[in-house]
């Protein structure tokens, strides 16, 4: 069985994609902006990220949500795709895919991805494991409050006592956990994997099938 | 095939439960607090609630996010439950269900359970399934970006031209939609039942299964 270690948030990324959720602020998620390789913002998030001080590579989108001014400022770095099938954010990472000079294992951050309107955060959340299934990339989706990262099989995850979490498991027939503080296991619903814990520096997850892990910036 | 209607925006509801995520501050939401015939809060909410000017008639939790001082003050509605099979908005809504004199089909709203932890937003989204299901309760979830509704079978929703609508729709094997922008059909990831839209004052969903659907308060 196949076993990773997820150390600590990394603060570098080769790609980090900026959505128009709710706004981070935290010096972690600004360190993140200011090591990545190369920044894509989703449309009207441009806005916000100009506001943190950063300006992107790109801006991805369908062109309905972004001011006319910025529009044209950043004529040169706005790519309008009116494609109906993705959502901005799916935009956003495809182009970094396709036409950033990239490593074959590319690592990508979502910010600012969640918040605001909750059928965009439950889509967002849910395109994590298309991405990590269809576009063969492993991102994580990083916000004020904690992170998602997608894995499958045997994984281990660094922690921090108390360090709250939360596995939800997408079909698996057979998922346990070591260093959890309540053992998982094969949930039929998705609030049920919710209000774990880590009881020490990590812990391990072992399923036959894909999972989000969710870990708090803090303990409870 | 049953068919109901779904109209506007009910401001009054039999119990309303105020969970501990985004405080909201719309009008339509104060609407609901004062019109609300009961009202629990989800454990540390109660502070939230009482910024707004609202008194709970119960406080439900597990005790350990309510600050000492309020958990004393509010000793005579304040109700530990520490079992730990259930978050804070179950207990609450539970709570109610069993100790609030109420109708045979009360009607629930819940309210601040997005935002802030996403793990938590993505629980307490599931968890209306849940509770239509096994409480046999038809709760709406709003916030001050938009609204769910559960519904299953034929379904006519209320709605408005460019309203910007989402399908999630759980293990239909068939289901349609009349009145939106595009077609609904069984998707197979939740992302694809995003970006879509109201064409007129109604829609309808036809289905052999339940779904929750997001109706935005403003048009795009």
């Amino acid at each position: 069985m196949r076993e990773r270690n997820l150390s600590e948030i990394q603060t570098k990324y080769d790609v980090v994609v900026f959505g128009a959720g709710d706004v981070p602020t935290s010096s972690i998620i600004l360190d993140i902006l200011k090591n990545a390789k190369h920044i894509v913002a989703c449309d009207g998030a441009l806005e916000d990220l100009l506001k943190l001080g950063v300006e992107p590579e790109a801006v991805i989108g369908d062109g309905d949500s972004i001011a006319p001014e910025l529009k044209e400022k950043y004529a040169h770095i706005f790519h309008q795709i009116k494609e109906q099938d993705d959502n901005d954010l799916t935009k956003a990472t495809k182009y970094a895919l396709n036409h950033f000079d990239l490593d074959s294992k590319p690592s990508f951050c979502i910010l600012a991805a969640t918040g605001k309107r909750e059928d965009h955060t439950l889509g967002n959340l849910f395109l994590l494991l298309h991405y990590y299934r269809q576009l063969g990339i492993n991102p994580v989706m990083i916000s004020d409050y904690g992170w998602f990262a997608v894995a499958s099989g045997k994984t281990k995850f660094s922690s921090f006592p108390r360090q709250q979490v939360s596995v939800f498991q997408f079909g698996c027939q057979r998922i346990s956990s070591e260093g959890l503080k309540w053992a998982v296991y094969p949930f039929e619903e998705f609030w049920q994997g919710t209000l774990n814990e880590a009881t020490g520096n990590s812990f391990t997850i072992d399923a036959d099938g894909m999972y989000l892990i969710y870990r708090t910036h803090l303990p409870k």
